[in-house]
């Protein structure tokens, strides 16, 4: 291998030790608590690296947040059903919730803290600008479109999303609640999208 | 009516003046753009005056808030139904989440501003522990448990809640899109709630 590849590997390698150290230390440790240090030595990687690939403690969180959210983009777009393409809607957008929230659980505090970061550049623009917002949004009301277009798929898919930026629903997942959250999403979708009963929907229960 | 009593009634009119007017203000303006000059100015009230009765904005925008929800909170218990007592529990249930969504559209981002100030002192304690935020809750978990006590309706309102807390909602608030929310959550708790289906929810649709 050359230099210049042997260099690109190291990079890599260091890159994801240092993203899984900060996703372990993010199952026990609030992210305000996550110094670049402890991150640093976590990984067994110089301090220098850490601030040379990721600039601060927000750019190593957002760094992590998205590829986590790439990986759950993958897997929608490209992964076995349910949560890729080959299942029916309402199963494919259950298994979606499900990944979300045991996304956000194994990132307690994550989504939240990164709140501002999250958010367009200055407050000049709303969340939903952010890509992982954008594209988790989408992927639930187009879902639930297939399901019940007559329903406000758009407003149902930010209600749902809103879960996942409650401080008390991410003080439950802290705690290790990510189930009754699940459930409970579980719950409003089924009786919202009933099992195999699209067509019945759309011939009767269309809104005037 | 005595120099005292004579005072006490202006502190009350200014009081009124002052939270009408921030009212006002909220129904254009962004939290952030509400200084105590503009608020004395529209109130027609000296400055000195509500930097004596409220301290802050945020104090003043605390005490519009608590206000509101005060007089929500009379409406619920003691005000003619749907939203007061007497009312089937999910009609009580849609015509709360209607009030709260009116309430929040009315004062564009103000709950969202107080998010700081309506968590427990130095971020120690949860958000649920604002009174506001709890009697909400417990008022939709209530309801809700009486129409689906097989439900973890604890989630539920937790749930439900959010979506006046998210930053796209609120922000579809601010452009005047209230009935979409309330739509959105009617239709939520109209699937969950099947109207006078109570008896056949509790003996078939229990969770195991």
């Amino acid at each position: 291998m050359p230099r210049s590849g042997r260099l690109r590997a190291d990079a890599a390698r260091n890159r994801t030790a240092l993203l899984r150290a900060v996703e372990e230390l993010l199952a026990h440790h609030h992210p305000a608590q996550i110094s670049m240090d402890l991150v640093a030595t976590t990984a067994g990687v110089g301090k220098g690296t850490v601030f040379h690939r990721f600039g601060s403690r927000d750019g190593l969180m957002l760094a992590l947040v998205q590829e986590r959210a790439h990986d759950l983009g993958v897997a929608i777009a490209d992964g076995p059903p349910p949560l890729g393409p080959g299942a029916p809607p309402r199963a494919r957008l259950l298994a979606f919730l499900s990944a979300v929230v045991d996304l956000v659980s194994r990132n307690k505090g994550l989504l939240a803290a990164l709140g501002p970061a999250i958010a367009a550049p200055s407050d000049q623009g709303p969340r939903e600008a952010h890509p992982v917002y954008r594209t988790w949004h989408g992927h639930i009301a187009g879902l639930a479109g297939q399901e019940r277009p007559d329903l406000d798929t758009d407003m149902l898919a930010h209600v749902l999303l809103a879960s996942v930026h409650s401080e008390p629903i991410l003080e439950a997942l802290a705690r290790g609640e990510g189930e009754r959250l699940d459930r409970t999403l579980r719950d409003l979708v089924t009786a919202l999208l009933p099992d195999g009963a699209a067509s019945h929907t759309k011939a009767e229960s269309r809104h005037p």
